[in-house]
């Protein structure tokens, strides 16, 4: 089955200690979508301006990426730019032009509403609305925030949680949401505002699941050298979205697993900027990734 | 086989923003023994003094801790006292009186010399190295230390480290010895120090074995309530101890098992404060919650 994927589509410049990155593509779609390919078909549905590279729509293609849902307006791309410190957890936003994500309205073509997994990445909530009201009736549902709309769109996102079935943030968001530090106390709160799945990504320590069959401490694949997280968590929810839509049986049965291929796409993630060192990526090298996790974790 | 633990035995006054718990039984050792204790007998070497309640000394019997090297000086017994704020992570030191302990000079009973396994619990690197001179040939050493040591006896500390087989610590004295943000590849630096098994405590994020068998992730188990941290690095370390020394077969075979019930003596040391809680366990509950353990991390 396929994926649908709503998010931001952009160009991405990273700066660090030692290199200037300019212009990657980014944005919490393209890194879900890469992600979710390797696993599924997928519809990208975003927004680009006329400055977008159409070596960038080619690299989508090339992962099998439908492109209906993509518009092409008028003006630019948006545009982050950001710097990270020499330990790659901090960073702080240098510039954000919105570019033609100010004025983005997603509209989905007539064949991309049954599309049974829907993937609400990264976004405005009131956009992830949006697409949900033209969904005919998705089998699952996941969502993915930021602090952002936590501080400006709060109330929207509250709404959202009760239209979806998974609800994916990571910590420090979950205790800003639930004003609570402990990760299992903060998944209970969670429940209560709607998701039957909830999960707390945790970086470098991993995630934490709570769903009907309970807890899941899934690892975080062992990297000494991280090159450029940026979009490591949307890799992770985009990997395993894609896992569960191109799995057979329930979403209980695969859900576990989905987060470790998930995980382990993220880890592939860091180790280049970008989105370089994902789209090089090729399923033999996951799967090799994926036997070491359960390697490292068995007892 | 029985394990031999040496470090501190302590009176620990723990204050939270709702409770006052004065002189509970506290120590790096105290909490590595009780913990040990479910799993093979113990051989205690410590300090107290003449104010060192009875009930304690019948506490560590009542667990078959053997205390022939436990001495009991005129003076006072080593009393710490600490401040936890609401979220349980941050805490400060409000007070250190070392009494007995400043004079500490442990010295083995001859029938002590021979324990396979030793556990140098968190105490000053010197006295560390004075058990290991005095023990013959033992089969499995394992050292924990702490922040204090790094600053004011980084030498001895070092020279412990090419003595002994296995190393504890956890994250941030991990990052200030090796200077290197990363747990990977601080773990790799840990071993050119000597030691052929390195473990970072990473608290509620579990932790980390690096050893001739590769990485183990070993993770936490899940505690939606945390009533006093106090001890439980002790209480993981000496969990481990005491099940590898109660193992039959090499260490590579039982390491990770013996992590795993380390985490889960942890957890319940965290409920209750000092040792109340990990002193009423039964054998029962530490398998049911290894048992979890086991269905939380699978996939």
């Amino acid at each position: 089955m396929s994926v649908l994927i709503v998010g931001s589509t952009a160009l991405d410049s990273i700066k660090t200690p030692k290199t200037e990155n300019p212009r990657l593509l980014g944005g919490s779609a393209s890194h879900a979508a890469v992600a979710a390919s390797f696993f599924s078909p997928v519809k990208l549905i975003g927004v680009v301006g006329e400055d977008f590279p159409r070596r960038y729509l080619r690299l989508y293609k090339r992962h099998g990426i439908n492109l209906e849902g993509l518009q092409v307006r008028p003006g630019n791309t948006f545009h982050w730019s950001g710097e990270y410190e020499a330990n790659m957890n901090n960073r702080r936003t240098l510039l954000t032009e919105l570019g033609v994500f100010e004025t983005f309205t997603p509209t989905l073509p007539t064949a991309h509403r049954e599309t049974p997994f829907v993937l609400l990445a990264n976004i405005a909530p009131s956009l992830q609305h949006h697409v949900l009201d033209q969904m005919r009736r998705p089998r699952f549902v996941v969502a993915d925030t930021m602090d952002l709309w936590l501080n400006i769109a709060l109330e929207e996102l509250l709404r959202l949680l009760k239209r979806i079935d998974g609800f994916v943030l990571n910590d420090s968001e979950a205790q800003q949401l639930t004003k609570e530090a402990n990760v299992f106390t903060a998944l209970c709160k969670l429940h209560k505002l709607g998701p039957k799945y909830v999960i707390i990504k945790k970086g470098s320590h991993g995630s934490i699941l709570s769903g009907p069959k309970g807890i899941f401490i899934c690892p975080a694949y062992p990297l000494p050298r991280v090159m450029d997280p940026t979009g490591a968590g949307d890799s992770f929810v985009g990997g395993m979205m894609g896992y569960l839509a191109g799995a057979r049986g329930s979403i209980d049965t695969h859900i576990r697993r989905a987060m470790i291929y998930g995980s382990v796409v993220a880890s592939f993630c860091c180790e280049g900027f970008g989105l370089k060192r994902t789209t090089k990526l090729k399923r033999a090298q996951i799967e090799q990734r994926m036997k070491e996790l359960e390697k490292l974790t068995r007892f």
